[in-house]
């Protein structure tokens, strides 16, 4: 654990918000409830994995790479709290866990790569018989995962920032800052690494109906560093763009095909078409831990939410009659065509996003 | 006033909804105040054009033909009430109320429109040296406006609904209903008009952000009537039709020119290029009254309302930070290349719009 600790204060650097993360001494984890933000913020903690996928699943913790590292930390923790002396007890007890937590999302391929990555570790660990070395073993995978998820979201930034020239206006759609990932973001975080560059830009945030993480979460992120930003509805995008207003878009992702279809907040697709007509770049920024290794689009499943996301606001202001039916699609596919640049930890995948993905992410 | 009474009689079949009318008893001015709505239905009134203006400005009174119509009664009002015994101090009078009134709102083409109608029956009407006269003639134009308004929707549903398939799904936007009108509707009229053919259709309709005159009007009207709806957000249009679930798209305009580009609420544009990506149909519905003798857009000024109808939804909740930047354009523009057709009460006009308007509107 004590290297774990020393690459963690490394990373400190990145870390101006910190919206989830393991504490070492109480043996608990930790998260900002994002559903709360921005009037209040507050962390929760637990031991129980059950809370943790109850956070998942009502959005105090969403974006598709804090949910993983979430549900990685929850599967840990189910292990490490579990009162079972057997193996295949503890395996019994973890597969339980695992479907818990696997059932809480269904979109956001990094919640099943980050249970699988665990899921494999406590089989592996399983083979020494021997609960403890078990427990441990799931507990460090976790904590590699939330720190790789840092780290890719620097090497994003990185790579990402060199598409974004001085005096660039950028318009972003939903919340993919720290608050989405287990600290400094995927397309915000190409954003505020261009920031911190030096580079002189304006961010236009797309509100991100129906929960607002535009509004709510981006534009806290983005006012807590300085960096400049204004505040948009999500039908402003074409305007925006035809008023020479904004230069490109970057958006994150909740799953990516080896095709390159990319499955991002409702909303995205369109910010994405008005982006395309007026021949400004459009990028999308994820770890390859976003990317799903099938070549069927159609494998994307788009959770569907509750009608009352969009009938009543934030639960606090009802915005339709009595009655009123309503359709609540979570996310929209963005399809290939449309993509300028994928912008991973390894580099900036570009079309044909077949080739190059299975070149990035499997070396062939 | 017999004939115009008679007249009435007659629309009074399209009327189920009564958005704003002259009161013939109490000469008063009465419409349904829709920023409260759909929360609360009140009836304001007035016998003071300043109290017109405010409504329009303020958006108790919104909608393109709604504006025009209610800046004529506010017009014809003006003078009705005021206490000039010379025509000329009653024009100079109507002068200070034509500024007060068209000052209230810049895009909408139909409020200037109306105005100067009912300034120049104004002006006609002097000459006989008479201020009852000239208080009479204003009025009895402002009824005529009104009561062309209404059949004018009712013809664009006559020729709108040619478009409409039996078993149509179709998304529109904002509200362009009887509450944007003076009864009826323009691309609701259209709709409303399929549904009375007896045509089994179903409506999407975009919640409309900022200030949500889908969600809160439209899904109104639709319910009060029993036609079919879903409300959505207003990016999920790509989604929609791309998933198939959306068959064409029909909206209003706030002003259109002869280039058939249309300036109508903002996310119209992504709406308009959702559409096109997928193939399907975009028809604009609009009284030729909406339309600017103008072959220049650039002389579309699209208003910028304030910050706050974003950041704080309604006047009711607040969704981002204290001191965020929000850019707010009432307005965006839809180039002519986007739009299948523009329904008028005169037939629906095609490429090339500006032949064809010329053709329809000018009669070469």
């Amino acid at each position: 654990m004590e290297d774990i600790r020393k690459e963690l204060d490394k990373l400190e650097q990145y870390l101006k918000i910190k919206p989830l993360y393991w504490d070492f001494d109480k043996n608990e984890f930790l998260w900002i409830d994002t559903r709360l933000l921005p009037w209040k913020e507050v962390y929760r903690n637990t031991k129980d994995f059950r809370r943790v996928a109850q956070a998942i699943k009502e959005m105090e913790i969403r974006g598709a790479p804090a949910i993983g590292v979430s549900a990685a930390y929850g599967l840990s923790m189910a292990l490490k709290y579990s009162n079972a002396t057997k193996p295949k007890d503890l395996l019994n007890y973890a597969k339980e866990a695992y479907n818990v937590l696997a059932s809480t999302r269904p979109t956001a391929y990094n919640l099943f790569w980050a249970l699988n990555r665990i899921w494999n570790i406590i089989l592996k660990s399983s083979e020494k018989e021997d609960v403890e070395f078990m427990k441990e073993e799931a507990l460090k995978e976790a904590h590699k995962i939330y720190i790789e998820d840092i780290k890719n979201n620097v090497e994003m930034g990185k790579h990402g920032s060199k598409v974004i020239e001085n005096n660039s206006r950028i318009i972003t759609h939903c919340n993919t800052g720290a608050l989405a990932t287990a600290g400094f973001g995927t397309a915000l975080g190409v954003i505020r690494y261009a920031f911190y560059e030096g580079k002189n830009i304006h961010v236009y945030a797309d509100e991100t109906r129906p929960l607002l993480q535009g509004a709510r979460l981006t534009i806290w992120e983005l006012k807590k560093e300085g960096i400049p930003s204004t505040l948009v509805v999500d039908g402003a995008s074409g305007l925006l763009f035809n008023k020479n207003m904004a230069d490109l878009a970057i958006v994150g992702a909740d799953r990516i095909t080896l095709t390159g279809h990319v499955a991002n907040k409702i909303g995205t697709f369109n910010l994405a078409l008005a982006a395309n007509y007026h021949n400004k770049p459009f990028y999308v920024a994820a770890p390859t831990s976003t990317v799903q290794p099938t070549e069927n689009p159609n494998d994307i499943v788009i959770e569907e939410r509750s009608p009352s996301e969009v009938v009543n606001i934030m639960g606090q202001l009802t915005i339709a009659v009595e009655g009123t039916n309503a359709f609540n699609p979570a996310f929209d596919i963005t399809p290939p065509e449309l993509i300028h640049g994928i912008i991973t930890e390894k580099g900036i995948v570009k079309k044909p996003y077949l080739n190059n993905f299975k070149a990035i992410i499997y070396n062939y």
